[in-house]
């Protein structure tokens, strides 16, 4: 049955579990449920209302951080910016939001609405833009679906505000972006502002519950005594597919043109040593090979996961060293058409790569596998 | 006695000196001039406001171009990006505009209020907030008195609009800045509305009078046949000091996070032979240097005329070989206290040089040349 409360105790589960959908972006997840814990235990618990329970007269704002992770972990949110972009979200329109919204279901977007609608002392809707988290502000199925960003709202922790009319999602993109690394390189932002109508259409349901679920499998590991490995329960439960395990043993990454930008090399271990394994990141990891070969490319989701702990790791956290083991998810199916990967797909980030279905590619490299024993 | 209306026949005469008291920056006035000229023959004359009329229930809103010169030459503007600047502006603020006023008297952003006045309907009111112009946006009356940016907003030729909330001048520039630079390079820009009891206060009046007083001076060249060489003659009527004739014979300039800068290096020639010159500019000119030693410092003026054309010339505009003339003029006593000096003095631009008033300074020279003999 769907919980339609979220109290203080659920922040934890839903904070781990959006940040293995975030893909390793969508904002720090420790900073984001420390502030939206706090503002639960001030102003009370948070409906959760299922995507379809949206009606036409509602008037739905998505919420959520705009920069580098890089920047995000170190600035806790205050919550004089998100009142303040709630404010200027309503100024701008006339309309008085019924309902807040992540706009991506990654670790710090999936607190930031959930803070801001106990605030607000509104609904946070069970659904996001993306189904996971992607790094530039055109890449939700709004832009998709053919909706444009329409009034955008921005706030930072000065006490700037700006509010932008930009002709189409890439110009949004451009102009929040520039705005963003001016700021600081971290804001709040409120974009997509749309009637319950438009939503029901557009929105990816259930992402915040899943991302519950997937935390509290996660989380289960310390209370939990069975023998089962948390992470493998993970891969079943979810039915995604093992990627890798390895230690790392190369990290390239810095801070450009207000995002987190680099590269991972791993190492193989139990299963997979003797093999190399890459990740690429914006943000977000955005594809990943085994031994020079495509093993999950953009829009098709790639978390990685601390192996001694079980918790996911943003491309911020990755560490020298670390052992990690990377699982890999289809993307929600409006990614995977040609608007989709016109939008976010490998060659839109510069990579010389054609997208394949990350099944296409594990049944390949399990073929490969099986050729070379 | 003051002309109260602005027709096509003035235009030129306007932009002409209002080049010269932008010091080498403020837009171009070549394209602003047709700008202003199409839209007053479509729209009809422009009503010249003395400041000293502005009624306190009066609306003022100071419109004009942002970027770098290097930009605007290559652009024409939009008669719609002036209207959706007007439009958001009143959308933003609920107050309906009744009079535009430059922001700044340079080249283009004297033509581009008179452009918006014609358009609109409007009075464009005979002042402006830095009787001279400035590179950056908190550089106005305005700021030195107090008053804060409120309510900013940008327009570009793509049709997008930014709003912009910012906590101080120096925000509002940064934002400002940021936004250009992704815009393009160049957009309109309108800050510092307010009433007409501050704009009363905070106006320098008579700007657009004395720019086209100046360029009727310079104007008359051609069809006067009296033997006094109008840049003698404009430097006697602005009781201005004559601080250089030399040829350009080392040009430096380029285009940096939204700003031209440079600067130029002068041979002298006549009265001036054996000497050298220097000019440093970021949009305008802001610092010159006779054989090593200031000859004019921000945020007293600085510009460069055409020795053979008696064109003022923009810092966009200098060519290598070009025989130019250098005159100087003291800035608004506002700009000549701590807190103008501090805004707009030459340690902000990071020139490690005091200012000291252009009269100390030219009579420093004289003494120096006597002595000199």
């Amino acid at each position: 049955m769907q919980e339609t409360r979220i109290s203080v105790d659920d922040i934890d589960d839903i904070a781990l579990g959006a940040t293995v959908l975030g893909t390793g972006g969508g904002g720090d997840p420790h900073v984001g449920a420390l502030t939206a814990k706090r503002l639960i235990r001030l102003h009370g618990d948070v409906e959760l209302m299922p995507l379809d329970r949206l009606s036409d007269d509602d008037f739905v704002v998505p919420i959520g951080g705009i920069g580098a992770p890089s920047v995000s972990v170190e600035r806790i949110m205050a919550e004089s910016e998100l009142l303040q972009a709630l404010e200027a979200a309503e100024r701008a329109t006339g309309r008085k939001p019924t309902a807040v919204m992540p706009i991506e279901v990654g670790g710090g977007n999936s607190m930031i609405p959930i803070a801001a609608a106990a605030i607000a002392g509104l609904p946070v809707v069970d659904a996001d833009a993306m189904g996971r988290a992607f790094p530039e502000a055109q890449m939700v199925t709004f832009h998709l679906a053919g909706f444009k960003p329409g009034v955008t709202v921005m706030t930072d922790h000065h006490g700037n505000e700006v509010v932008t009319r930009p002709v189409d999602g890439r110009w949004s993109e451009r102009l929040a972006r520039s705005v963003t690394v001016e700021m600081g390189g971290a804001a709040t932002m409120i974009d997509y502002m749309y009637g319950g109508d438009v939503v029901r259409q557009v929105g990816i349901p259930g992402t915040l519950s899943l991302a519950k679920r997937i935390g509290q499998v996660l989380n289960a590991r310390l209370g939990d005594h069975s023998d089962v490995d948390p992470v493998r329960k993970l891969i079943r439960e979810l039915n995604a597919h093992h990627l890798f395990d390895g230690k790392v043993v190369d990290l390239q990454r810095g801070f450009e043109a207000g995002f987190t930008r680099g590269s991972a090399e791993l190492q193989g271990i139990g299963e997979f040593r003797g093999s190399r394994f890459e990740l690429l990141f914006q943000n977000e990891m955005l594809l990943a090979r085994r031994d020079g070969r495509a093993a999950a490319v953009t829009p098709d989701l790639i978390a990685v996961i601390d192996a001694s702990s079980g918790r996911p790791i943003t491309t911020e956290g990755i560490r020298y060293g670390t052992r990690i083991t990377v699982i890999g998810m289809p993307a929600d199916e409006r990614w995977r058409t040609p608007e989709g990967l016109a939008t976010a797909g490998p060659r839109y980030f510069g990579f010389d790569v054609d997208w394949e279905p990350i099944e296409t590619l594990a049944a390949r490299a399990a073929v490969g596998t099986e050729e070379s024993n």
